[in-house]
């Protein structure tokens, strides 16, 4: 499917003008329904849907793997889902509609069963050179500007996954929805985003498992509130050799 | 009340770590009740909260227009509203959680209503200026780097009108609730965002009757859609002397 589109545009250029055209990124609404139930619209870029779906399922802790999943179809602009469990305690929630860009937090959140890898020890210079990398590998963004990315990576560099999506939320659900459709264990890894971390992307990352979070931009005060009752490692304003440490900074390795 | 915090950071600059004092931006979440109903928690910078509700509202078409509010109560983090209308109809929508960010797209899109006027014409020297004094005056984005900012202009700019918040819907509805509360006709309006715009962000400006939307970044296909189905003139990617026309150009005197 495409996740661009071409459009006539008029450029200026200070009083000059001309017709031309341009790619612009595509608002891709899917609706995820499960057992029968409209469970929520997410607003994406329609590439790596499975990983989205299963990510966000996941994250709301509404799967635990993926063999919580009995099958799965898409239809035009839906997903049909069956999963292993009894969702009926869904309904009192009824259908959400959110866009790219949104997730929920609320403020008693649920942090039950979240235990982090306190042994890991990561290079300073990785983080800068993930972060490189995160920035080096949007093509979209390069092309329609209008798109956030993700980055997992090994504690060492040996693997990185990058994923684009029109939503902040929806790039780091896809690769938590690639962790959880191949078994990928969290213990070693660096999750890094382009966009700003909420409390809602600080509370993914700890419920995936994820030791360590880096963000290109700005944290806010909730994040790095939940980020200190979580043990997560928060690290901000990651760009060229700079970074800011917010909290547990111990899991990082600043000696030369 | 504040809208940052300073927090405690290290931070890293190559190989060499020190440790400061830093500001973050807060994140408020804000429960709205509407005549004794939970409707919404938006969570957003806890400035200009009377702007963002009425602008919430309105843009939700809940209200039409200030009388429609009659009475406003602040406790914590809840806002209690009574309005004149009925509201039973809410309930069958429940209670939604979303964040600083989100908002809400539909397929088929509740356009009934929306006439813009034809006959503004904005010379296109406006929108450079008026995108230059969106940048500039941006100082929360400054300190913290995490928040979203709009900008409201009469189209000879004699008017204009600044606000910032940490979501980039949120920053639009305090323009459009500032509005409402001072009874400003928005058919001689320009509105500038910082953000992205998506479908909802272009469907918030036409239901608020502004016929011209400005921004320094990247429009959406589905946004350029609806721009050309209701008649917005839809500009992006502003930057300096540069900008995109997308949709409706005959509003911009393109001449010298």
């Amino acid at each position: 499917m495409n996740v661009t589109q071409i459009v006539d545009i008029i450029r200026g250029n200070d009083g000059a003008f001309q017709q031309m055209k341009d790619k612009v990124i595509k608002e891709f609404p899917l609706t995820i329904t499960i057992n029968g139930q409209d469970l929520i619209t997410l607003v994406c870029s329609p590439m790596h849907l499975d990983e989205l779906v299963a990510g966000y399922l996941s994250s709301e802790r509404l799967i635990k793997d993926k063999n919580d999943i009995h099958s799965i179809k898409y239809s035009g602009n839906s997903v049909f889902l069956t999963i292993g469990h009894d969702t009926k305690s869904l309904s009192n929630k009824g259908p959400k509609i959110i866009t790219s860009s949104s997730g929920k937090i609320s403020g008693d959140v649920d942090i039950k069963g979240i235990h982090l890898n306190e042994n890991i020890k990561v290079m300073y210079s990785t983080i800068y050179e993930t972060a490189d990398i995160l920035s080096r590998s949007s093509e979209l963004f390069k092309d329609t500007g209008g798109v956030h990315s993700a980055l997992l990576s090994d504690y060492n560099m040996d693997f990185t996954l990058f994923r684009e999506d029109i939503g902040r939320h929806n790039a780091v659900d896809k690769i938590i929805g690639f962790m959880v459709l191949n078994n990928i264990l969290p213990k070693h890894k660096i999750l890094l985003t382009s966009g700003r971390v909420s409390s809602e992307i600080l509370l993914k990352t700890a419920r995936c498992g994820i030791p360590i979070l880096v963000s290109r931009s700005a944290p806010t005060d909730l994040s790095i509130n939940l980020a200190n009752r979580l043990g997560i490692t928060l690290i901000g304003f990651v760009r060229g050799k700079r970074m800011n440490i917010y909290t547990y900074e111990r899991r990082i390795d600043m000696t030369n």
